[in-house]
């Protein structure tokens, strides 16, 4: 991910300057540095904050992000980091309070706000084109099972932080409401040695806005078909889809009935979205103004998440933190 | 309801003999009767259980369901009733003793499990070629928002046990395992003065399978843009989605897009599916063989709507009668 | 075919009364009307002609479409006629002198005018929503190879008597302009033993209208994927297409791709049109109106169809007879 | 286009190095070249073969293409060409005669072969998937009326040089066959004015194939509804369709129906391929290897072309220039 950041930037992106790259495995730095023509590259995010910068992105794992945006805004950068902000409430309320002491702008990665076909729907809901919302739906799936050292190694929150929270922003953004309630249940059955991780296979999250909408958002992570996310919203004089199953426009037709490849990537089913993504950071940065999704906007998807976490392990629906 | 249920006997299953029809309006009845050219029409089911019948169909409104069961069950006769069996469980019970006290057959009318798209669907499933069922989805919407009076009249039962009950037939058969346990959440956002009469506009319900999958159902009682029923079966080797967004298979390219005609009413997306539902139970009865979709069935997914209701009324999730 | 006329007829056209049934096969005619529980049957035309009937619907092999109706007419029966209305000039013109000697009305049956797609895209071209036409484009592909005792038996006319005159047919209706002029590929490639047959395996058919729209016709027996037709109206100011590669609305989704099942044949596809197309004609003998599909609507699509075999045999353009 | 192909090879194609940029306006040279970062720009292909330089990327208009290629391969410079290569036969050889002269490789920009679904498309062929190809089926649309200044130029050829040509390419392509006989409509229907500088606005061109298929490829170059590219391999075991009717997976139900947006321009629709199209040349050139789309491909494209202009002139098919 940080390797297409990195590419985005340094070859799609002429008003930005890539001036350096870093990674733990400075060898692996150093790689990515030779084939885009960097100049430098570092094995720390401190290191790295030794250059003339004006702005970092961070891409690394998640239970690194908070601590990440806590160095980089002490250094005075702005920052487009990838989602979440944090796996906890409080390691996002202090990220955020250094990002407000220091001044700097915060960005966070929900790059789904930037494909034109969200974009489009969201404008379509601006338009008042569907009416009043009323219900917010998505699925998001992934094609292939984790790997098992996935779940060992423990760098990355567990469904809901790393994959749900994409539907979390979007049942916020698009519905221009915020969740107030969740209630989630879960499942294991198909893949059980995860349980001990304490992560799922697959889960649905009812969602109660705090206007009165309602909504329900699905993730399963093996799906193996396909990537495939979807999204609706509905509303009181229309609704708008989002997603597709197809990945290329081609049909095979034969005895056995008609057939489509599906998208099998989110690299490239939102490859354009992660360019205008960083695009649009960097346009923001250079012209002074505010990131378009802030760190405020981290935050509320975090404190679903957490809500979502808690309803899994209570069995019963859970208030969002700080709503009402 | 009733009528097209009349039409499909009298015209379309030459092994029935339709003797004669009943409605609380005899003018209707007779208006029917003479349409269809049969002889008789009756104002009461007692009336016309006094002729030389082997069967009924009953398609009044769902508050009197139970009751006629019982009264056609003591009359010895075979019955095909529409869904939902009953709008309680005590009439639920009642009902289903009635059936077997009397030794006869009865049929619930789940047609969506004839419609030629869930049947094929079904088969997918039971070859295995989705592997093990880990989610089940079901969206139903009808089209038009419901006049006042419908609320008013309080002869049917609210969204739960009027819509989401085939969805929640469906979430049992399609995944071969029971619904144990459901959380709701339910809006009247946009209509508020349907919540007097204790009905709602939209409701998400999640569902919690005693094997350990997991699922959701969405209603929307007022969709304004078409009848829109989709249902997803999702696997661990794959996933069925039954269900269309055109009601003709026409496309209109201009300036605006690309432009189709939505489907805008069961009657017509499920045409196929009432006259194959009414076909197999004239066989089955002539056969003397057992209904294909039992009084059981009818039960069950009035035990699921009925901890839907719970759980809409309470906040919380609750189980589902009879499981565990 | 006729059979499915008959059904249509005796179980679902209240207005009308099915008196009598005639085929070759006496045996055959028999069990029919048996099954359809009307009174009368024969082997032949004539002798059906002396029971007291209204009209005939004549669904012969091609062939003897003609003579039927040169003898249904001259005993004054208003006539439904399967397409195409004979298979030379000289038949038709003899039919339509006949018919119109005799003072009788005639439709020819080109079903796909009462398809609700056919039907809603006709109603916007009429409507000016696609400006004005000028390119038509249509696909007709039936599923399975055509038995080779279907070609050595001589009773159905080659392909544009056969297939193609729907859509023929369609060039015309859709477009409310005469074809005058057209040019036909042809091949045998994957089945050279049906060219001593003088038919084809698959044909395209260019278009020159008379007040200069062009166009362009397709059709292939064997397309064995499945049975697949499709039309285009292509306008100055849109475009509507009519037909689906979907049967069911159901899509599986494997990691072989999204499959779902395709139409396999012509009485499924335009069962609704079949019916449509002889309530409509009923009506109107009943009602003493005019068919909306004329015999002249016959002759003009069958002069299309000698066009094209003229083309077809001597490899240069060919004018529509009666055209300029 | 030009300056997207400088875009592509600078900052996609990290093998290639833009050395230079030409146009007649050297105000629009200096411009892009000032954009892209590079060092030097001219306003003739002459000027610009001073410069050390391997190979030469020509986006001139259509009538400059033939001889752009001569002065660059008597320079020894390798070649990729945009298509047509030539406005006529004799223009066609002669900048073939020269690049075999001067030993230079050249590539035609089809750049349709690179895109996914039409290279996929191509492998199902080349598994035999269809079995025998037995129909080729090609249309495309562009969007916007060109502006009458774009046929007052002459700069550009008719549809046949500067649209279908791409078909017709595709038409070998796919089929693995030689087109060797054509038959084309034309029509100036809905925009006459344009008559008097040669060109139409819509054409079908009938195919018929050396080993015995046949074919049709319909251009439209103001459809006005989107920019609608869709072609079909038809064979004796299947048949594949390439080309979507969807711009961005996205779509709006309301109560007049469902809305999608289509695609409205090559740029977009292609980008992949152009992008592909470009890397494919560079790799090929840096490795000594023949290009993929060559000379002679496009020669065998402009014969077609000329024969379908004939066609267009003469009112009668003819056999395409170097079949038979």
């Amino acid at each position: 991910m940080g390797r297409r950041h990195a590419e985005n930037l340094r070859r799609l992106v002429p008003e930005a300057q890539l001036v350096a790259v870093a990674d733990a495995s400075v060898e692996r730095a150093r790689q990515v540095a030779t084939e885009l023509e960097v100049d430098k590259s570092f094995s720390s995010l401190e290191e790295m904050l030794g250059c003339d910068l004006e702005a970092v992105l961070i891409s690394t794992p998640d239970k690194f992000h908070a601590q990440a945006i806590e160095v980089a805004a002490a250094a005075g950068k702005d920052i487009l980091c990838e989602k979440p902000v944090a796996l906890s409430l409080a390691d996002g309320d202090r990220a955020m309070a250094a990002v407000s002491k220091a001044g700097v702008r915060l960005q966070i990665g929900f790059m789904r706000r930037y494909d034109p076909a969200y974009a489009a729907a969201m404008k379509r809901v601006e338009a008042g084109d569907i009416g009043e919302p009323v219900i917010f739906k998505s699925v998001g799936r992934d094609k292939d099972e984790p790997p098992l050292a996935a779940y060992q190694s423990g760098v990355n929150g567990m469904v809901f932080y790393n994959n749900t929270i994409h539907d979390f922003d979007l049942a916020r953004w698009l519905m221009r409401d915020e969740v107030a309630e969740v209630h989630a249940y879960t499942t294991v059955a198909i893949r059980p040695e995860i349980a001990q991780y304490g992560d799922v296979v697959a889960s649905v999250v009812n969602l109660k806005y705090a206007r009165g909408a309602i909504g329900n958002v699905e993730s399963y992570v093996q799906a193996i078909y396909g990537y495939d996310v979807r999204t609706e919203v509905v509303g009181s004089k229309g609704s708008i889809l989002i997603g597709s199953l197809e990945k290329t426009p081609k049909t095979f037709l034969s005895a056995g009935g008609g057939t489509h490849i599906l998208a099998d990537h989110f690299l490239s089913r939102f490859a354009d979205a992660y360019l205008a993504e960083v695009t649009d950071f960097v346009h923001n940065m250079l012209l002074d103004r505010p990131p378009r999704v802030t760190g405020e906007d981290g935050l509320k998807a975090l404190q679903i998440a957490v809500a979502a976490e808690s309803s899994h392990a209570q069995g019963k629906p859970c208030k969002v933190s700080g709503q009402g």
